[in-house]
């Protein structure tokens, strides 16, 4: 297979080292740069795998952009940045993509502390309207200069978000030059849904619609409701007809905002063209392009999911690594949550699946197959999903609300008003909860178990294994309120995962090894580095125990006695943040109970984690195998 | 002046125990129950506060709803609640007003808990049409009888929010039977803001409309664009002209959802038919109604911001207590925060205040009167105001956004993603922290220590009086990076609060009084229950140290180590969730630097907290100062 550093650089992308360098080009050149920029896409991905279709995308509108507009000085804010990797060669970071997403390189998001042409923070959906909005102001207060562009790039799906939508309504409160570039290709990371998505599938230039143009025009001025010198009227005129035809509003202009499309995304020159001419016109715009995710590598185009993020590929065949399963190897932990949901929605009329436009990345898709009607994509609208769900719960059903733990951060209050409250049987289920490795920063699901402990009558639990995963959603469903279920990324460590469904008792962990000297208490499949440490300690001499905790909330009262009558010193590992989650909850019942013991916390320290292999990231964190010995070392030395 | 307990209730709502008794009324008899209904509203809340003006303006509305529905088998979905007293007083709660809003009473807002005809949780906005949704969905799914009817009632500031936004984008996406009622009074709690409220504003029946609509259909049908048979194109021709005449467009005919209006909510008779009309209609619709704020009471029809939450007042004179300050009492913490930051926006040009709908609610209002243009009011929106918060601060301004602890929930993503991933220099001024009061279980600010303490690089502080506040105020404007401020509602103890603006060290506590038997930690205003009782225990020969954290995190090194050196037991103090706060802090660092020592948790127990005033709820949750006493007493005596 190529790798990234197997092939050459086309002569014009080689040539750029800032947007300064695009500017020098001839506008006929462009085209061959963006032939260069898909080929370099191609053929350092195919070895070094990274978000893919997006970026081939928006090769066009990230030319355009930086052609036109002066960056760095002027603002670009891409939203989620899965489009950014165009933006990334353009701008000075070319001979850093053999590095792309791993530890010590590039992120793979717009990051602003890797570039001043990277503004704002890049990973969760729909937050690009508002930070561009903020920054427009605080151009408009700070500088006479009024020629600072800012420019919002988001995409067809993130819009749908509340985020967005919020955005959209503030920006015509004040004065401002805001651009928001609306990046159509019919598609987030799975099919697009909503009203809002059906809206712009039909907002679209019609001939039937150009045809009839004229001659309404003309029926209308006689009744003076429209004039050749009214503008104003006539642009609303246009809309109207626009969409009298083709059965919708246009929603941006009924939020004040200047509406300009839809154009052709891949039609370099007009983008162009309409950029110069919308640059420097005062107040709210958006410019809607139609774009085909994958554009210029047919493999990506006939299949675009799939294409999101392909892993390692062959750039000539298109075949993707992924494509062709080891069947000899452990599935992901979402396949088994994807699986078990169809096992278990099989049984229980009462179960729903619910996703946030993460059908396949969740693998709610499994349930999905089998019975669509019991499987809702809300698109990218966490807030919706769970408060939703709070809905269906109220009313008798039992929805499987899954959402990766970092962006289960934008539901947060729901969770606590919409469900917990009212204490309905919803559960959560938590995937890419923990260090989720190549995705970096704004994707460690590390929170979770603090901003979930703090919520009354949440059950939290999380298993060491697969296995242990299945039994969890089979409880859960049996269980009459709020239940969250953490699980990782990645593949489990389980090849004959498919244990019969049975329920664990509620508020129960597992002693997994006896000893005396010290008891190591974890939660979740870092039980696994912690037996290898445990094992190693035994054999070095250290009596030490090992407990399986299963639930953080209710935490196991009789276990806990044990451990904490033991009168030894006890270490605590999770993957996830030491502040507020099972170290601290190891530490408040010890308190609670009168117990005064030694606890020495593991887990993610109080910083932003970069990206990085897991691996490297639970050495960086200091709670792989090796840091859990040097722990019980530690404290069974004093 | 009249309470609830010397006026006559009305004959009409007197013989009404549930809806049922309702629905036997003639519809000629409806007027007069209106009007006893705002009659008894007037007389309970003058001596019993409550939230007035908006129950006011949605009397006919709620008259009708229960009229026309067969509650509860279908079901009313109300948004904040705000509006809901009509509701309570129709569905058998009348003989228990005078303890609304009391401990052990009514909540003040609707709560399944309370009665079946309060379908969902309600007290933060936007949730009902995701809920409702969610119940429409269960009816279908579970249910062959389709004559279940699910109505949420949102008003228009409360639909302006992203989580509105998501579920109007969703409405359309499955088979479901939702009527959306839009109750719009042209307020929100202040003037209400935003793109959506002037299309909002825009959307009324025009003469000329009427008009014109019959000359226009004839010249567009010689077109073959609109036909008598075409009922659809027709509904749209409408909408399209309407749109043209209006200059606006009808956003929710774009979301997919009919839109049944504007009418005049107060009309009893229409809406009584409108709602026969189209309640039995399939798929989703929204039915406008334009409604004035405190109908029926003349001084809060004048005043309608005002008289939202009037506290008490005379009925017969419209004069509130309110509107009577006592100089000789001291401010409430929100003015404190309110004039001082005035005085910094005087000395630092880069300071900007935000708030989400709350203007005179959280005392930004003393800004806007100052430098309008410095303010910036989002509406209902406390994600946006979080991430534009964040856009102004990377581009050079100090945003100082005011959000109530528990409103803030909302926006916890955006404080991690778009502030504290970059270190943005934030001022978050977190008003309403800890127990509330009489808003109860919905409004208790107890979770933000616990959910902010896990976020990286958060400044978190609370000062124990209003010139801690103040100081903390100046302070966060001089740092860079995320500062957290949270202080409670309600009054200081500090007539005298106006001290100098001068910097606090940050993260350094202050020693109060020394000890050597225990350490009482506090932080935040239950300093002053703390003092008394570590007085007491002092008179009673206990030599107890106290000391003022101020800073949750970062937590005082130096201050942790004299407490931990002094070798005694520690007893901490917080008006917050005992689950991850304070005392989970201190004992996080105690454990991280070596020391294991008895540390006893006072704070809010793992369990929602109902409505009552502050005192009573302190003493619920054992941190009052007879509680600090006791657990003095305890943890000294072992």
């Amino acid at each position: 297979m190529s790798t990234a550093s197997t092939f050459a650089c086309g002569p014009l992308l080689a040539s750029i080292d800032s947007p300064a360098d695009l500017r020098r080009l001839e506008p006929g050149q462009l085209p061959q740069l963006c032939a260069e920029i898909r080929d370099f896409l191609i053929h350092s991905l195919a070895g070094n795998p990274g978000h893919f279709a997006s970026s081939m995308g928006a090769v066009e509108l990230t030319v355009a952009l930086h052609y036109v507009f002066n960056t760095p000085y002027d603002r670009l804010v891409w939203d989620v940045g899965h489009q950014a990797y165009g933006h990334k060669l353009l701008t000075g970071r070319r001979d850093l993509f053999d590095k792309n997403r791993k530890f010590g390189g590039l992120s793979g998001f717009p990051s602003p502390a890797e570039s001043e042409y990277d503004t704002f923070a890049a990973g969760h959906a729909s937050n690009s309207i508002s930070a561009a909005l903020g920054m427009a102001v605080a151009s408009r207060m700070q500088h006479d200069d009024p020629k600072r562009n800012i420019v919002a790039i988001v995409g067809d799906a993130s819009i749908s978000g509340g985020l967005a939508f919020e955005g959209l309504n503030n920006a015509s409160n004040t004065p401002n030059n805001l651009l928001i570039v609306l990046n159509d290709n019919d598609m987030s990371i799975d099919a697009n849904v909503g009203a809002l998505n059906s809206y712009l599938a039909h907002l679209t230039t019609s001939k039937f619609y150009n045809d009839l143009r004229y001659k309404a025009f003309k029926a209308l001025k006689k009744l003076h409701l429209v004039s050749d010198k009214r503008r104003g009227a006539l642009l609303r005129f246009n809309n109207s007809l626009k969409s009298l035809i083709t059965k919708q509003q246009n929603l941006f202009e009924g939020l004040n905002i200047r509406y300009f499309g839809p154009f052709d995304g891949h039609d370099l020159p007009t983008i162009v063209r309409v950029l110069n001419d919308i640059r420097d016109m005062s107040g709210p715009r958006i410019l809607h392009l139609r774009t085909v995710k994958g554009k210029g590598y047919a493999p990506a185009e006939a299949d675009p999911a799939s294409w999101h993020a392909p892993g390692k590929f062959d750039p000539a065949t298109g075949v993707r690594e992924a494509a062709k399963p080891d069947p000899t190897k452990a599935p992901k932990y979402q396949d088994i949550f994807g699986e078990t949901l169809v096992e278990l929605a099989r049984q229980n009329p009462k179960i729903v699946g619910i996703t946030a436009a993460m059908l396949s990345g969740t693998s709610v898709s499994a349930l999905q197959a089998e019975m669509p009607d019991r499987v809702f994509d809300v698109g990218i609208s966490e807030g919706h999903a769970v408060t939703f769900a709070g809905g269906l719960a109220k009313d008798g059903m039992h929805p499987f609300v899954a959402i990766y733990s970092s962006f289960l951060q934008r539901a947060y209050d729901h969770i606590i008003h919409d469900v917990a409250l009212n204490h309905l049987p919803v559960t959560f289920c938590i995937d890419r909860a923990g260090l989720v490795g190549e995705d970096g920063a704004t994707h460690h699901g590390v929170n979770d178990m603090a901003y979930l402990r703090t919520v009354p009558g949440m059950t939290i639990a999380s298993g060491r294994d697969g296995k242990a995963l299945r039994r969890l959603l089979y409880t859960a469903q049996t269980y009459d309120g709020p239940f969250a279920i953490r699980y990782p990324r990645g593949a489990s460590d389980d090849i004959d995962w498919r244990c019969p469904l049975e329920a664990m008792t509620i508020g129960k962990g597992e002693r997994l090894t006896d000893g005396k000297q010290v008891a190591v208490l974890t939660i979740g499949p870092v039980a696994a580095d912690a037996a290898k440490a445990v094992a190693r300690a035994k054999d070095a001499g250290i009596d030490a125990a090992h407990y399986d905790m299963i639930f953080l909330k209710p935490i196991d009262d009789e276990m806990m006695k044990e451990v904490a009558e033991k009168d030894c010193p006890i270490v605590t590992v999770e993957d996830g943040s030491r502040n507020g989650g099972l170290g601290s909850a190891v530490e408040d019942w010890l308190q609670d109970n009168g117990y005064v013991r030694t606890v020495k916390r593991l887990g993610v320290p109080d910083k932003f984690i970069p990206q990085g292999s897991p691996k490297e990231l639970q050495h960086l964190c200091s709670f792989d195998s090796e840091a859990i010995l040097e722990a019980i070392n530690e404290v069974t030395a004093k």
